[in-house]
């Protein structure tokens, strides 16, 4: 099916376009009415992940509301460790708890690659989210990024430091690479399952970048995201990595579409530090969002004449805070959509 | 009276020294077996800061115990939102608490500019350390930047993302740029008076630099750290604002002796942008002192070299960590001092 908006996959791949495209990351989420009210009905946030019929509606609703170039699937970066034998709970205004957690090279062993099929729910939520959308936008397909998976799998929870994962890297290395492996593979088989349901683009989520060294980050985390970016190339790929500024350069290398900065990357650094050959994304400061209307303008159409015309799909520098009044959302994305350079 | 070791002054003010001196950010905390004796003594974390002859023998315990090449006063950097009216508890496992926060322009008037004998406590705590000392090493004040305290004056607790802290520089940018001026000019009276009771040198901690775009940096942080260091000149100052890559530049322009760096930041890539007149401070990563042994020196030996032999403090690139074994701190240490280039 013809997209009728193809916005953001051309601003990825580097073609020209008429304006700059946008989307916001968790935009589907609390700060839509229309999302809390189908949540109200459900029995929590998993429940939501795991039922195709209500992550295909979530997953729209910012098209409609918000007014965005693409959808995104409603789910969550856990779904593979779950598939691979680690089970996650939600637990509300606490964040993610896994009652079992990787110790030793033998917990290793006992987990398995999870295959597309291990994640039939979100594969299923994919395919009904393309019928609905009837190509009115794409749809971004998503995992997280290996470094970000082994950290939730041996701390077992959210951490400021996470020092628990960190000292699994110093003390069992070739461990540590081993699960890297294992994660990476899955994840290779689970993007290729969401490319085959219908995903038009998909991003790499590496939210904990930012606690390892240079050094460390090019061992147990570019170098997994490299195998990925390889062999999923279907379709364009951003890779997001949070607080990584010092991973930059080698974000440059890697063979992928687009690269995810956050508000403390400066652009016109970030420019040259990652080169002309990829899209960039972001990287609006959530916070600008509880500003008044005249700042969030000024401030959006500031950003954007930083990023230039083309090879930009603007977003936030990271998900939309919970209690972000809709409307000042809904501003943010329209002063892209009427901006012309 | 005479130092008999001043290694760490004289690098900070970039004279020639004969190896490279070092301290840990949190060596006197839960690492020492010493200072948990002392701390079970107690009732509670704040009463230790308190109780200057408790804070000086902690103080101290480091310097006989891992053998580095400074004692900072033992305290808190919450002491001054807690002078100028907002006090805190310190609660077990969970971080700071203030019951009372900042909301809006009318609150900001009704605390005041504390003066250092509002902290009278710490200022006999640096008095009794230093006469304890006797000379040994130089004795280290400290104070939070402004950023990091107003942070926690309007969240009121420790955050992921600080975004109230924030919502208040976009929504409120007078009134947040009036607390700055009260919380600065509150600190310079606090360093000046711990430099009277005999501090030899200074440092101030913005722990939550990393929330903040370079743009907002540079208007609601750099400028009044900026201040600070000109009016508190009498003795070396470190600036240290964790995670603030962006920064870089801009504080190599600051009037201090000393910028510190994590270990996020490459070590080449930071004495480029700050340049030759600053001394840099740290900055292994704290979790390498979970490794082996043999491990924690080759490491350590490495970040020797990638600084050099002048213009270096040997640290941490963060606090010590809790649950570090205290011999593996002493090997870090201890590896430092007995390389010689």
């Amino acid at each position: 099916m013809t997209l009728k908006n193809d916005l953001i996959l051309r601003a990825a791949r580097g073609e020209k376009v008429e304006r700059t495209p946008v989307w916001l990351m968790r935009q589907a989420g609390r700060v839509l009415p229309e999302y809390r009210e189908v949540r109200a009905k459900m029995g929590g946030f998993k429940e939501l992940v795991e039922t195709p019929e209500f992550a295909c509606e979530v997953s729209i609703q910012p098209v409609d509301v918000l007014g965005v170039d693409a959808a995104i699937i409603f789910s969550d970066i856990l779904v593979i460790p779950e598939a691979m034998g680690l089970p996650y709970q939600m637990i509300e205004a606490k964040g993610p708890w896994f009652e079992k957690t990787i110790k030793t090279a033998a917990d290793i062993s006992q987990i398995k690659t999870a295959s597309a099929d291990d994640l039939h729910y979100v594969i299923d939520a994919i395919k009904l989210t393309k019928k609905e959308l009837n190509g009115r936008v794409p749809l971004i397909g998503f995992a997280g990024a290996p470094w970000t998976i082994f950290a939730y799998m041996i701390e077992g929870s959210g951490s400021k430091t996470f020092s628990r994962a960190k000292k699994f890297l110093y003390t069992q290395p070739d461990a540590a690479h081993q699960l890297l492996q294992k994660i990476t593979d899955s994840t290779i088989n689970y993007l290729k399952g969401q490319i085959a349901a219908g995903a038009d683009m998909l991003q790499l989520f590496d939210s904990w970048a930012g606690v390892l060294s240079p050094e460390q980050y090019n061992e147990f985390a570019l170098k997994y995201i490299s195998q990925i970016c390889d062999a999923v190339s279907e379709v364009p790929m951003t890779v997001f990595a949070k607080d990584a500024q010092f991973a930059r350069r080698g974000m440059g290398k890697l063979n992928c579409s687009a690269i995810g900065l956050d508000w403390t990357m400066d652009i016109a650094e970030s420019r040259e530090m990652i080169g002309s050959s990829k899209t960039l994304q972001g990287n609006m400061d959530p916070c600008l969002l509880y500003s008044d209307y005249g700042t969030i303008k000024k401030e959006t159409i500031k950003m954007l004449k930083a990023f230039g015309p083309q090879r930009h799909i603007a977003n936030l520098g990271h998900g939309l805070y919970p209690d972000i009044e809709k409307d000042k959302a809904k501003c943010f994305v329209d002063t892209i959509k009427e901006f012309r350079f």
